[in-house]
């Protein structure tokens, strides 16, 4: 049995998924930036759109961050998604920053195939991760994913623009949004440039926790 | 006591709350206009965003459409909003669009201040609407719906950029969105423009039903 292909990100009240980009956001999260201005706003942004996740059971074991962290809907949730993902899905900027900023036990814990321009051979990782890197196009990246898979899901882990890719073209059965409490103004879009011409939706799950509201829509071409 | 000064709209997914504008908006409603590509466009995606609407008993009751339509928390939440509404403050182009098509007897059954740069007597319609012309600015509209509304709440009607002005002018003290599965690509953003840098925004209300999401937030100074 084949799994489904699907995205879950955090988006703001306005539809944001991530702040406005700083001048060189490869250099993000190195530690000469930290006092830069454009770079705290960008921090303060970002950690007030995950904010719920931070707190949760799941996140703090599954980067090692120690014992304890809450339960409930919000955990349960978080450790969903999770575990129904068998492999993963990225483009090659949120790559380059990952490699720079996650520990190196990657919080991935499966196959993730980088959507990229650039041959280079598998980099393995303590913990189960592995990057694979995919040069021939994203239905590529999808069939290998969910064959790597098996019968668990595929997530478009991201960017904004690898995740609207796929959705355009017709390749994501299903998606999550966690809905943030809060405005950006600016900044990287969900939905911009989306087909909404040919993406019909489904509601399949509302649900409020006193923090955010956690939406699940299938995805039907109309 | 005094009410509080909230709005209540539906929104698309991608953050929309009308499509993108035909040529000549006026005639939207226009008989010779119904066949236009454009204006059947805008009407279809109109349609699309309000149809958990449509179906209501109190929406037929409202309309005098007749006897029937569905109960149950959509329909009572559409109901508590008319309810809670003591007076409307509203743009001049969404009162110039409405002139055209609401019917004799206007929904409203209040108040309503039309914020407009032309002097006009109150127009008052039958089921006990009357519309008053205020041309010297936002915050004399809501003072003057505040003092209408008594210990009921003053409702921002619209259109988008008018409550967008009101909730940057700190007037706005809650908000609620129904958000509809469906995704525009195009249009009025509701928070296009939003001094995202000053609105603190706290969640009070989460309720799904099985067409839409209504969320509820309060509005803070940040």
């Amino acid at each position: 049995m084949a799994g489904k292909v699907f995205f879950s990100v955090s988006m703001s009240l306005d539809g944001f998924i991530a702040p406005e980009s700083v001048p060189v956001e490869e250099e993000l999260f190195s530690p000469g930036r930290q006092d830069d201005p454009e770079v705290r706003r960008w921090m303060a942004q970002w950690t007030e759109l995950q904010k719920w996740v931070f707190p949760l059971r799941f996140f703090r074991e599954n980067l090692k961050l120690g014992e304890g962290g809450e339960e409930g809907r919000d955990n349960d949730m978080a450790r969903e998604t999770f575990e129904r993902t068998g492999a993963s899905v990225m483009g090659r900027r949120m790559f380059d920053l990952g490699e720079r900023s996650w520990p190196e036990e990657a919080p991935f814990h499966t196959p993730v195939f980088v959507v990229t321009h650039t041959k280079r051979d598998p980099w393995e990782r303590p913990g189960g991760t592995t990057f694979h890197f995919v040069d021939d196009g994203i239905e590529h990246a999808v069939d290998r994913a969910r064959e790597a898979a098996g019968d668990r899901d595929v997530r478009i882990a991201g960017g904004g623009a690898t995740i609207l890719e796929h959705l355009n073209a017709g390749l994501v059965d299903e998606f999550s949004i966690t809905l943030s409490p809060v405005l950006f103004g600016s900044g990287t879009r969900l939905f911009d440039g989306v087909d909404a011409s040919r993406i019909a939706l489904e509601p399949i799950r509302s649900e409020p926790s006193p923090r955010v509201t956690h939406l699940t829509y299938a995805v039907h071409p109309r």
